[in-house]
């Protein structure tokens, strides 16, 4: 019989291992709360491969402990493998997968609720609710429907959240280098950014953070789109000057910003500052403004994309287990 | 030349007014911010017909004021005609228009933005940045396109509304009286309330305030719901008992609330309680909930709407100007 054993199972993960555990009554399948370190690798001992969650860093150390634990199969149930030895995994013959896509829907849906919500000015509206304020004027909103939104990246996610933006009945325009065919079909590509940024009500970035798109939106950018634009960032941080965004915002020429990410999010994200204060004044200034709504990465974070890491993973697990192509191998 | 004079007519709406004005060049436009009152009735004399948005009652004084300026074609720019003295002015030959429909996707857009954010817990997350809290968990959301939508009343705004939860890719069931050819050829009726409570995820009203649907969101109705739903209300505020929903809210019944409207609403909304407090304990509870979202009634309160019910109104008056039937008349 199988066995598989998994680390760091949180509390909304656990139903969906005992799915799993459940669709596959022919494997054994046991777990811990405990994040994967080199004093409990032993705890695989027995089992046929592990999953985890990369979230500390598994260094030389881990990598070695758990190959002495007799293990080589490893399933992440996450993308990021930026801090794991991968070298040292290749020369003990571990094989590694992950899990790259887990739900698209998860950021596309956050992204077209937070663009409505700054266009009908939620924001101020709600915090006018909380002191008592319910007195409509001047907190008019903006219906999606009328908006063009300029998509910068038509990958797996800029097309989702197309698909959403063409649902409310808005102008769609479109950016990439590389044309998708449905995209081109529907004749939603223009030729250049400078064409995006003259005609959109909403920009909204969708590509990764290769060093030609660092900064993207700066100053010049920004100065060549129209006024009372809004800004969208759902996906990596270090696609906005923020100083730029900043004084955009200050000026009035940009409506409102939409941040799901932030680019000196590492250390702050994911963390606790209640008590201490918020360790980056810039992001400190942007949570507090009426017109930027700012989370901390969590666009992913539904129900269905962790139901989707768990059961990839241990799917992945097994067929490495069974001697097959595991769906989403990392190349060491 | 014919002639038209508006009343009340604010900052939002005035660029609407010289939009029409341009396109009428043949037609003599002039108005005002101030509401008719029967002393500034007389500003109406010479045109030949007015336009009024009804906010304040317009009694037999205010129609006898505006008959004395030679008036009969009178336009308002909302639906509301409640506290107008209809039968004065059925004696006096006015004839009447109104604007009904201004944008029913002002209204579906907002609704299922409000519905994300609450299945999303985005008031709790924004509650955690706001206090520099930038910690995932507990605050996982749940995607729009996993729910089942129950919508009760398949009328204009429950039937657009309907097309934008199906661009989510969730699941709808609904429930009316009266069947719709498209909601039924697409065989989202169920055969009773009761069977819509026990599916939905999400419920959401599209119905009048008919005597049979005053409180129709009760203790009895809540009890055969499913654990963890959501209630909508962007339709009229007696359709929900809001003890019974407070009681469901308590127990974790009810996961979470969507309300554009109150049952108490009248004489509290559109008005300012910052410094008096809310003059109502049980709006008050409901506004500072974690997963309650309240808005003033201001889900039709968009651009597109106002342009609108100006342009309507404009249009409703010229036509009865020029002996012409007006697209939408109120009968006396």
């Amino acid at each position: 019989m199988a066995k598989i054993f998994a680390y760091s199972i949180r509390k909304d993960e656990a139903p969906y291992v005992e799915e799993w555990k459940k669709a596959h009554p022919d494997v054994e399948v046991e777990y811990t709360d405990a994040l994967l370190t080199p004093e409990n690798a032993n705890l695989a001992k027995g089992a046929d491969g592990v999953v985890t969650y990369q979230q500390l860093p598994y260094k030389a150390d881990t990598v070695e402990a758990l190959h002495e634990a007799g293990i080589s199969k490893w399933s992440l149930r996450n993308i990021g493998i930026d801090n794991i030895d991968l070298k040292k995994a290749k020369e003990l013959g571990f094989t590694l997968t992950n899990v790259p896509v887990y739900s698209p829907n998860a950021i596309a849906e956050h992204a077209i609720v937070q663009a409505a919500r700054i266009l009908r000015q939620d924001k101020r509206m709600d915090d006018k609710m909380a002191r008592g304020d319910m007195r409509w004027a001047p907190t008019i909103g903006r219906e999606v429907r009328d908006q063009t939104f300029g998509i910068i990246g038509t990958g797996h996610i800029g097309r989702v959240f197309m698909d959403l933006v063409e649902a409310f009945g808005a102008k769609i325009i479109a950016y990439d280098k590389f044309h998708n065919d449905e995209v081109e079909k529907k004749g939603y590509y223009v030729d250049s950014l400078d064409e995006l940024y003259a005609q959109a009500d909403v920009i909204s970035l969708h590509v990764p953070s290769l060093p030609e798109n660092i900064h993207m939106i700066n100053d010049e950018s920004i100065a060549k789109m129209k006024d009372d634009v809004v800004i969208m960032n759902v996906s990596r941080g270090d696609l906005i000057d923020t100083d730029a965004l900043l004084r955009g915002l200050d000026s009035g020429k940009i409506f409102g910003a939409v941040l799901d990410t932030y680019e000196d999010e590492v250390g702050i994200f994911n963390a606790n500052w209640d008590q201490k204060g918020v360790p980056d004044a810039r992001l400190d200034d942007l949570i507090h403004r009426d017109n930027v709504l700012v989370t901390p990465h969590t666009a992913f974070y539904t129900t269905h994309a962790v139901r989707e890491m768990v059961m990839q993973a241990f799917d992945n697990n097994l067929l490495m287990i069974q001697g097959k192509e595991p769906n989403t191998p990392v190349t060491l």
